[in-house]
């Protein structure tokens, strides 16, 4: 990822005297899980819309932080996913053409350097189960294990049983190229994605995964 | 990235024996290079504003295949970004709020597993330099160097040059979590992410780049 070095004492070399020790009692803050999103509305209303979806979602234990390119969520993995499921869910509801760019983060919760300690061992979570939001979407879903921050080892599997996983639940749809289609219920279509990523993340210290999601499309396949 | 395994010979351990020696002269296609890309327009309107886009943006040289998620975008990397500019600084050009979702991929020409011969040389390529749009953007960038395919080394340093290039371009912003901050005429903006992307793909050989690209945003910071 890239940002700004904001303090001359982070270095990529040396960890912050701010860097908590790590370990399973790291927080999510601290361990950099979070999303960035962008709601796109395929209509002229859309400001009406995107507030009255901004206003429907609970955002409890979350920080979210917004400008006019896109929206950080900060917060736990399944207050994160709750959040973006009820956001979209409730945009889409209008009926109107939606498009939703997100990413999301673990491992890295600096800037141009990661700011955690090297060595670190990956750190996992609960996988995400979210309720279904009731409306179809259609995502081109690409993850990110990177180079930064340190590998524990064999990242390929959690990848494969991602893949897996999206078959078992009905919602692979194939793939193009550099990303898979998914397709099925939006809450089904994050879940799937987000559980990739934190499988990696079990692995991989800095995993991203990025979502392209479509919904109400005119152009959209018919069942 | 993740995708199909769409052929039982195709292993993560293996060479397809289709595969290309690699060297400087595998073409764009073979290397993988290439976009996927969302346009999005808050217009009820956007039918015609997107397909009248993409009339005017020329595709020559290059493989276009679409569907309602996303649409790839196959070639070299200086007519792929003159691509993108176009079609997007023609949706721009209605004066309707646009945001872009942008995908850059190098080196991974495969599905799931990249298909590129182990221990090949990660393959940069010349820069690009794209002539202004004459339209303001902002953007979220982020630049991932991939654990897949390998690594020739330090890949922070083409990170820290690339965001040297943006302040010397005067179009770097700041940073946001997980992203850089990119203001300025759309190609400029489109052309530091590329040059970035390029950049690192001379050390790393699997690399890709996301850009969230917000235009005509009603809240858009006054210049």
């Amino acid at each position: 990822m890239v940002g700004a070095v904001t303090h001359a004492s982070d270095t990529a070399d040396s960890a912050s005297p701010q860097t908590p020790a790590v370990g399973p009692d790291m927080t999510p803050q601290q361990y950099g899980v979070g999303a960035r999103f962008t709601l796109s509305v395929y209509d002229s209303d859309y400001v009406r819309i995107i507030l009255g979806a901004l206003e429907q979602a609970d955002r409890t234990g979350l920080t979210l932080e917004t400008n006019d390119i896109s929206t950080f969520v900060g917060g736990t993995e399944q207050r994160v996913l709750e959040f973006l499921r009820d956001v979209i869910g409730a945009a889409a509801a209008s009926g109107a053409h939606i498009s939703a760019a997100i990413l999301l983060s673990r491992g890295c919760p600096g800037e141009l350097a990661c700011a955690l300690p090297a060595g670190v061992p990956a750190l996992g979570a609960a996988p995400v189960s979210l309720a279904p939001a009731g409306v179809r979407a259609r995502a081109h879903w690409s993850l990110y294990p990177l180079l930064d921050g340190g590998s524990e080892g064999d990242h390929m599997s959690p990848i494969y049983a991602a893949i897996e996983d999206a078959k078992t639940a009905g919602i692979y749809s194939g793939s193009d190229h550099f990303a898979t289609r998914l397709d099925g219920d939006l809450a089904a279509v994050l879940q799937t994605a987000a559980n990739g990523w934190i499988g990696v993340g079990g692995v991989v210290q800095h995993v991203t995964t990025h979502l392209t999601v479509s919904l109400n499309s005119p152009t959209q396949i018919a069942d």
